[in-house]
């Protein structure tokens, strides 16, 4: 009775195209009744971005070892949307967002749009976790990463996430020792942008940068532990309200 | 002295053409040397997103007031980096985002282009505000918010804000009471697409919704005091990790 299975909701920012979403898939399509929703082109950097006047539409694919696969034209949280409103039969169980092809770890979910599906179906109280791949190539090997996702998904199948908590799961190349559960590490971009002359001698740029790390030497964060080959699963709360300081700035500010 | 003031880079996400951003600017110049460079278009609810694969190109228009004025062809977040890149002669001192035209109260921070903006340069350690009021009018009358952007912006200057902590300030329609600092109230999105046929017999979706706050009663929260003519001020954290679940999960999944 597929009725009875959970029904899982994956999404990603990669596109419909990426081999990471259809291993997730795979990955998972014993767990529950599978519905693929991805983006129909690359999505990377959306973070929460929606669509807010271009019409959405939805393409649907042949299903596959009973997985149902469709894309939309917009970004992961237009997939997530659309896909509640009118894709799936019922509430989904759980979303799974992935696999990223690249790193999300450390302060980039904020520009993720595999947390932004993460982050949107987790504030409707769904279980909800995203898995990333520290490759950024298309070919990228994800199977050292299969047991891992297969033990974490039945684990929030089974008990569930506590409410406003999703999972933000990174997973580094090769070998994986082990999982750590740990909290983001800080960083910034630096030299982000290639400059350019067009044709016209009109300046231009393309974004581009490199990640560093503010705190490499924090244990307690998630780029220390895939920086040696383990699993980081970052416990994420879509609520940024910093309520340790609500009580301070009452006294500067009302 | 221009190099003595304090650098104020100004954004939003209605873009340049919105009269949010130049009434923020008008509210601000006399505090530092004021630069906006703000989106060539609206992009509202483009939360963090980056462009990632195409050309950003920047517009220079003339001065006006000593308010230097530039558009970039992207999102808020495209506009700060770039900013940041080429535009603005030294590091920014303080970065304000709006007056958006609309609100950016409760959860909906997550789908915000103005707060996008804010949480990006609060990751660099630039004092950060975002400022929104609760009128989509083009034509809104932002009049009564000045004394409080004034005070506020002022206050931030002189005093600045912790590390990794940024402001999101709304302020209702009408005359405002007083502010209060609060945490953002939880909420969630219904009805979210209108649903039609294209001339060809193929559906389409369009973005749409009412925003539904899940605790209306609650009185440590924005909603709650924007509701009654009070500006709401929610101190934020760009950082999402759930530090007080780290332990917990530990036991669950390493």
């Amino acid at each position: 009775m597929a009725e009875n299975k959970p029904l899982i909701l994956i999404v990603n920012d990669d596109g419909i195209n990426a081999r990471g979403v259809h291993y997730l898939a795979d990955a998972v399509k014993e767990m529950g009744e599978v519905y693929i929703v991805a983006p129909d082109a690359a999505q990377s950097g959306q973070s929460s971005a929606m669509s807010m006047k271009s019409p959405l539409r939805i393409t649907q694919y042949p299903e596959r070892d009973g997985i149902k696969i469709y894309s939309v034209n917009g970004t992961p949280v237009d997939c997530v949307k659309l896909a509640l409103h009118t894709i799936v039969p019922r509430r989904p169980d759980l979303l799974l967002s992935g696999i990223n092809h690249g790193s999300n770890a450390g302060n980039n979910i904020i520009y993720s749009g595999t947390m932004g599906a993460v982050l949107e179906t987790c504030m409707l109280g769904i279980p909800s976790i995203g898995y990333s791949y520290l490759s950024h190539s298309p070919e990228a090997d994800f199977t050292n990463t299969l047991s891992y996702i297969q033990s974490i998904t039945k684990e929030v199948i089974e008990k569930g996430l506590p409410e406003d908590i999703c999972l933000n799961v990174n997973f580094p190349k090769g070998e994986i020792k082990g999982a750590k559960v740990v909290r983001a590490a800080r960083g910034f971009w630096t030299e982000e942008y290639a400059d350019y002359i067009d044709p016209q001698g009109k300046p231009f740029y393309m974004l581009t940068g490199n990640f560093k790390n503010a705190e490499p030497d924090a244990v307690d964060t998630d780029y220390y532990w895939l920086d040696r080959g383990y699993a980081s699963i970052v416990p994420a709360r879509p609520d940024q309200s910093a309520l340790d300081i609500v009580a301070e700035f009452k006294t500067r500010f009302e």
